[in-house]
């Protein structure tokens, strides 16, 4: 990681900020506008706020440790040996992730029982995900990276398979005018989650040195940012919506 | 940048902390009197004080940039080497522009689909000003500058015709205790964004050294406190009127 450019460097850095920024914003309008929805959605806009606030918190940590391992200083870059810690993330995720799901099955609204059922499953597969992900992460050999992705790839497949069929079906219990954000949640989530096993391999298939740090922490940024930020705002306007066609099952409009 | 003076330095320093004065004590005003206008109206006021909050957050560090950049000890100036960091205007502006565009639209409550594609419309028009200044800004070549400059201007003129004869035809519509508010709004929108392309220009035609890097800093402060903190203000004034204006449509006067 020591032959980093100074645009690399600085190109990281804008983009912890602006995931700092993003997050921030995010669970203050989260937290802010909870009282915009019924009661019944309340809690599906507290955990999409405190997954937004999770990351805000780890991206405060990855902004300083990425300041901490360079100095700039007349247009040269040193590394001050430092040690950048990437395990920041996924302490993160294996907090958030488990949240991020449990936020998507509150807000469908399913019965109780299938609501614990699916929660404690999925959350349980997402944590597993996580900590099969990481011994992989933290090695510089590529064929352990490859093992233990290809691990963590087998509990990312089935969640997403599960996601994905079986969201397919709920939407039809759905009120008729959320149907559209549901269906959309459904493929950010897929599209957004994919993004992580590839920028995963990237440096295994030919990145490297500066541009592959640099091209694993840009690319994890944005997927945080629009698996996180992006799908907690979805969620809330799914939760909006509800809240008026449930207090107007006749269909009278409502302007938002 | 090196050639800057101890009193230009200080007007910067002073600018920048003015910045976090103004956009804390607008989103502290904004979230707290969020409760005094109607429901319909508190989005738009939430958003309004996150526009503030993240600009707040980007003062914090473009002033920690800047007073890492030099240091003054018995009344002498010296660079430190350590660049200062511009690219968190750009970051803020990608995150606020659009939000600010979206507050203007969610406090003339238009319908539903109305609200939804003109922000749909106006945000990405607004994030791709800003994605295409940005490389003019960093460069020091003037001609480079000039394209992106010019760039730049094209969506910045399509959203403000859209916005200074788009709500002009709006206005009609409104309360008519909030139009010459509403009217202000729009005349102040133009005159604050009409700022930015002014300071950009300032180091293509003959302000150097620390004179232009004094006039673009203190420049872009003052422009996004009257952008975003008086504008802030102002929706926040056009809400109130229009909560009363709607509770009381025979227009039986209450005092605000």
């Amino acid at each position: 990681m020591k032959d980093i450019t100074i645009s690399q460097y600085e190109l990281v850095y804008n983009a912890f900020s602006f995931g700092i920024a993003a997050m921030g914003a995010t669970t203050l309008f989260l937290w802010l506008s909870r009282n915009q929805v019924s009661r019944a959605y309340q809690t599906a806009i507290t955990i999409s706020g405190l997954v937004t606030a999770i990351a805000l918190y780890h991206y405060f940590r990855i902004f300083n440790s990425w300041g901490s391992s360079f100095v700039v200083v007349n247009d040269t870059i040193t590394a001050t040996g430092v040690k950048f810690n990437d395990a920041y993330r996924y302490v993160d995720w294996l907090l958030t992730v488990p949240l991020l799901l449990i936020e998507l099955i509150l807000v469908m609204r399913l019965t109780a029982g299938e609501t614990v059922s699916k929660s404690v499953r999925l959350g349980a597969l997402a944590a597993l995900m996580i900590i099969l992900g990481y011994p992989g992460e933290i090695s510089a050999i590529p064929n352990t990276r490859w093992i233990f992705w290809a691990l963590s790839m087998i509990p990312f497949t089935i969640i997403l398979i599960e996601l994905f069929v079986g969201l397919k079906n709920a939407i039809a219990s759905q009120p008729e005018s959320v149907r559209g954000l549901v269906n959309g949640a459904r493929f950010l989530t897929v599209i957004s989650w994919c993004f992580y096993p590839v920028v995963f391999i990237l440096p295994m298939i030919g990145f490297t040195g500066g541009a592959a740090t640099t091209a694993v922490q840009v690319g994890y940024t944005i997927s945080d940012i629009v698996a996180k930020a992006v799908f907690g705002l979805l969620i809330y306007a799914i939760a909006v919506r509800k809240t008026h066609a449930e207090s107007n099952p006749d269909g009278i409009l409502i302007a938002v």
